[in-house]
């Protein structure tokens, strides 16, 4: 049996995630590999660490990828700071945060939730409440939730956090590099990247960034790999051993750093994709580009409204990548989802748990972020939906965004 | 601060991994996504599930890529079917029989360890003897070890192995692609490959199979990830439920079958290129492949030896894609590594813990397993060597490759 020349379709894609890759970034990709320990791959490791503590705004010293997708950086930030029994506060307002509580409770860790409606933040005054009454050792939050497409909060959060000596960490998987992210500013000791979302890069990478506080715990529970050096292995207790090998983030600080340590063989490719979807961004700004993502956010509601359609969540805490609609009553959510794609070769979301089949999200991220394709979706929704017997005002959607954009322009 | 187009040098890469990648492999990487759910990507996913087995010579129907680097499946299949307190047998005979130990024990595994000196494998008979003495739950074993270049028998153990009724996992990273590895006929229940060997893609995937025997312990460990469903969380004891949600094959199993249950977000573009080196190793045929490894092999000892050097390991046991060269008295391995990179352009390797500074170690792997290859590392090294005083037998090297390869065509 043989198989065929890989030739998909060019999709346009406008789900939370995975978007389109930059162009530079697929060219990036097919650039021939050198060995992991070359002097120029080396450079280009440093190279990117310096990139992401920009895209981070941070001074932290540690900045490097997990290789592996986003929730492995989520797992190696809470496997290596997870200790039994450590007491983990995380407020759930979306699909994330369980997964954040998933991954903490499977470590060992005794985790607290406080939940609000979906579609809605915390008021960071109510977290501050529980972590006083809950006194975690880690509080653990989603910055942006692509379920619902909410951004929370964080800068007092983070504070309280500091001033308690709490540990907070940050999934910041769909804001970073689209959205404001200052890992110093607010205080966050640990935070995760993805490289799918507003970076556009391909998913197999999961930026991190800890600091000191970080780091001291992590010095405190490292273990030399066993084979690699002729010394004994240190006498750690069963119960302060970084469980996993894979994500021991001590074990990489030696391996992303001089030390060169071998742990695992740095996923070359991806790295390569990585450090160009990190120069893209800091060729364009990190201000311009949180601009540019509010800018096709406008443009992408307004025509929304226009059309009819109802924005589903609460806007005061809007996730300007995310933009999420309700499914107009009567309305087959997957069959619009499916001709969408088929007819017009453009994805959008659904979404998880209570929210199934009663919204869509669109993502606006990075490469997908643009004009073109914002006016492209408006257009085929409103066609979609026209055809699947929907109340839509006929063109009343691509002229409102044309509208922003006109507006923009003068 | 800008940074500069990514234009790393050609390298000439005779490691034991990563390799050269095949051409048409980082022709794959640079194509346009599309979504981790678009039917055509999950066409994609099931065409590389077949050509998985094929690789593995397995019918199982589990046959996937973790999405990481090769110890990230090495780390999978341990932390999915290890609970606590399991007794492991793990002989070694090189580092990465270290690494298997360390995963085992990092995720609660009592494991016992038999040693046998480094450049020899076991006999089987010796294995099997340890394995009716210790009783374990689970044999872990390497096939092909880098660290040294040896390749163990693993046919009889087995078959041993399931008679008792113990699992057999084996870490083929190094030998995937490369060397016969026949998953069903040796009784391996679970079988770990790497990418950035002989399969010549990328490192940052780590495909895998598994058989159902694995399978039935999964299942009664399986866990459904909250925040998915509205299952209330099912109620597994702590002891068993598998610690890691990234590894956790049972969701893993989910993900990679129809039921497409969401777990990461696929690597789409390594996905790609592992799709097009299965291609590529199917379209040259297994038994091919392997012989083609061979040739070269035979053609880079003989020129080695011709030039008057000496071998390392035991000649029995040699893995057909790692060579390892003794460092003659009194020349500096890594000076000699040095030169070779920065004049000849070509990366050989050192060898850890014991070994290090005692040999050098040529991989002849995959797309960097060919003709031009071998004779460039063997008249490179023998220009280096002359450079820095060692005693060569000028031009001998190269001639009896040579020798080698016009025999083969006669």
């Amino acid at each position: 049996m043989s198989y065929r020349d890989l030739n998909p379709s060019l999709r346009t894609i406008m789900t939370p995630g995975p978007v389109e890759v930059e162009p530079r970034v697929l060219r990036a990709l097919s650039t021939p590999i050198v060995g992991q320990f070359d002097p120029e791959f080396t450079v280009i490791m440093d190279e990117t660490m310096e990139m992401l503590r920009k895209l981070f705004q941070t001074n932290n010293q540690w900045a490097f990828p997990i290789d592996g997708t986003s929730r492995a950086g989520l797992e190696a930030v809470l496997s290596s700071i997870i200790e039994q029994e450590d007491v983990v506060l995380v407020p759930i307002y979306g699909r994330f945060g369980h997964l954040l509580t998933e991954i903490a409770q499977r470590y060992g860790a005794q985790v607290t939730n406080m939940e609000t409606t979906w579609g809605q933040v915390f008021d960071p005054a109510d977290v501050i409440q529980e972590i006083d009454r809950v006194k975690p050792k880690i509080v653990a939050m989603v910055h942006g939730e692509t379920s619902t497409g909410c951004l929370q909060p964080l800068k007092e959060i983070g504070e309280a956090c500091r001033e308690r000596d709490i540990l907070f960490v940050v999934d910041a998987v769909a804001s970073i590099g689209g959205v404001d992210v200052r890992v110093d500013e607010w205080k966050i000791d640990a935070c995760i990247g993805g490289t799918q979302k507003c970076l556009s890069a391909p998913s197999g990478m999961a930026p991190v960034t800890f600091n000191s506080r970080i780091e001291s715990l992590l010095l405190e529970r490292k273990k030399v790999e066993q084979g690699l050096t002729d010394l004994k292995a240190s006498e750690l207790s069963k119960r302060r051993m970084i469980r996993s090998n894979y994500f021991d983030l001590s074990q990489l600080m030696d391996y992303w750093s001089p030390v060169r340590l071998n742990h695992h063989t740095e996923a070359t490719s991806m790295l390569y994709a990585l450090r160009e979807s990190l120069r893209i961004v800091l060729e364009e700004g990190l201000e311009a580009r949180f601009a540019r993502h509010q800018l096709h956010e406008k443009a992408l509601m307004q025509g929304l409204q226009a059309m009819g359609l109802e924005l589903y969540g609460d806007s005061r805490s809007k996730l300007p990548v995310v933009t999420c609609i309700a499914i107009p009553e009567g309305i087959d959510g997957e069959s619009v989802r499916s001709m969408l794609l088929r007819d017009f070769e453009i994805e959008i979301a659904s979404s998880f748990g209570p929210l199934k089949g009663k919204i869509w999200r669109i993502g606006s991220m990075g490469f997908s972020c643009r004009k073109k394709n914002i006016l492209s979706v408006l257009g085929a929704l409103e066609a979609v939906l026209i055809r699947h017997g929907a109340q839509v005002k006929p063109s009343e959607g691509t002229q409102a965004a044309l509208d922003v954009y006109h507006q923009h322009q003068n």
